[in-house]
């Protein structure tokens, strides 16, 4: 039974194949990708973002994205999306077969003109272009909003603008917005705060929350974000994703932290936490690194 | 200013230079351990669990424990402390000019037995008489209760004896109880259900909260405390204290992931982060890996 205040089913947003691997180091091959996002969907995960269409010249793991995505033989009930930034990526992945896909706006103009070379105005303008014709022919998109919680280069940044922004990516058409910590700054009074007033103006059940571990506090920001009415989250297998200059260095909140968190406090999930533990082994052999999720750690020391 | 329904002030226990040096692999000398303390309380952490008088065949990194505590120049205003397991450990911290000890009691008699050999109505016996001669000679008594969210022998605890046992400690004379999630399975809404059980029956200003991040559930466990009101919260300098079996592992809460939320929070703590950084940094430079606080890392990042 789920506590009083707190969703009684959430929905785990897989990210580890997209926002995880595209921030590593190693280049990872095709099947071994392919093998995680399967691993990834026989753990239970509703969501599986796989790949991002992208330029491969500025991000080396996604160049076979297309390659991935039609190479993964997707379960019945499983969502798999992509991420794009444009419309030549979501002719790919389009071309690919894929019925659901995300577009990754900024609420800092720095951050957003140093991440796609557009400010935040410029990238909508692309994006509604973007939701529109997808939208059109039938398929969801996903919006995330980065630096929602604070930027590297301009530091604070008002709720108020992210709440406009979420507002007019929702008006635009996509169906949920990823509200994201891009660099593990919240606390979990801020997500209270943001989500508040988030709610006040739309629907919370189109808010996720995209959180970084970056300094620890994305578990407490989640359960900050439940109270608020939250009940969809996103997180990677093992915490994929840390800064490739920092060893160690957390990345994406773990999918297992937040399973293991989630199941303590009785809700449902449908993930299967040993499966992702898995899931985190099979594409950790691929990297040069060990994998920052404190559950698999432990996990590792329970094994031997 | 800090939020509705949460502590304005939190007093920080940092337990490094104990809990967490002694299950370090790595003998650290003297110097380093005084140097370590110095430089926590530098940081101004208000209360530093120092060293343990326990039996030097069983902890040898607590060896030299009285060379330690009689070679740290005290700051005034600090509460440095050290964990006395018998009559013996007190008379030695007495001697070493310590006015605070504490005692170590677990919720769970197969861990009690196994930990000190003792069952949990035994060590109790000694306690009793312990706290009676320290406090009767003007020492201030901490009673840890261990295993108070999980054994790792026996699985579940029972709420109702960790209220039990909480009461008994209060009633022999310690001025403050640390529930113990010793091998870190506590998720937020048990530390609710065992906080409020808790508070229906002793003062909750008697309580502190003393978590392991070994799942990575440390932060939302402590923000579900500070909610249920506990306004005194254990730590350890970059998380200190992980299995020594498990390379990576997490293990005590770290003090400057604590710190980030706290001050994120807008709750006072009177303890400079980049402090705690550089008493980490001291530190590690003594052990045999890298130390687990995400904030550490993060913070190792920045700096190149």
């Amino acid at each position: 039974m789920s506590r009083a205040g707190l969703p009684s089913r959430v929905t785990v947003v897989e990210v580890g194949p997209r926002d995880g691997l595209q921030n590593e180091r190693a280049l990872v091959t095709r099947d071994a990708k392919v093998a995680f996002v399967e691993a990834l969907a026989d753990a239970g995960l509703p969501v599986i973002e796989m790949v991002a269409f992208v330029n491969p010249a500025r991000v080396p793991q996604m160049a076979d994205a297309a390659g991935v995505a039609t190479a993964v033989r997707q379960k019945p009930g499983i969502r798999y999306s992509a991420l794009v930034p444009n419309l030549r990526g979501l002719d790919a992945a389009r071309a690919a077969g894929l019925t659901e896909v995300a577009i990754f706006a900024a609420a800092s103009d720095t951050f957003s003109l140093r991440n796609i070379n557009q400010s935040v105005e410029q990238s909508l303008t692309q994006y509604a272009e973007v939701v529109a014709q997808a939208t059109g022919s039938g398929l969801r998109v996903r919006g995330y909003l980065s630096t929602s919680f604070g930027c590297p280069f301009e530091g604070d940044v008002p709720v108020t603008r992210v709440v406009e922004l979420t507002e007019r990516l929702l008006a635009m058409g996509v169906f949920e917005v990823a509200v994201s910590d891009t660099i593990g700054v919240a606390t979990p009074g801020q997500v209270t705060d943001v989500v508040s007033a988030l709610g006040a103006r739309v629907p919370v059940s189109a808010l996720a929350l995209h959180l970084h571990d970056t300094r620890g506090t994305a578990l407490a920001n989640v359960y900050a974000g439940l109270q608020a009415g939250v009940a969809t989250i996103d997180s990677a297998a093992g915490g994929l994703g840390g800064c490739p200059f920092a060893p160690g260095a957390a990345g994406n909140l773990a999918t297992e932290d937040l399973i293991y968190m989630l199941d303590g406090l009785g809700i449902e999930t449908g993930v299967d936490i040993t499966k992702v533990v898995a899931a985190s082994r099979l594409i950790a052999g691929a990297l040069d690194h060990a994998l920052p999720s404190r559950y698999l750690l432990a996990a590792k020391s329970a094994v031997g």
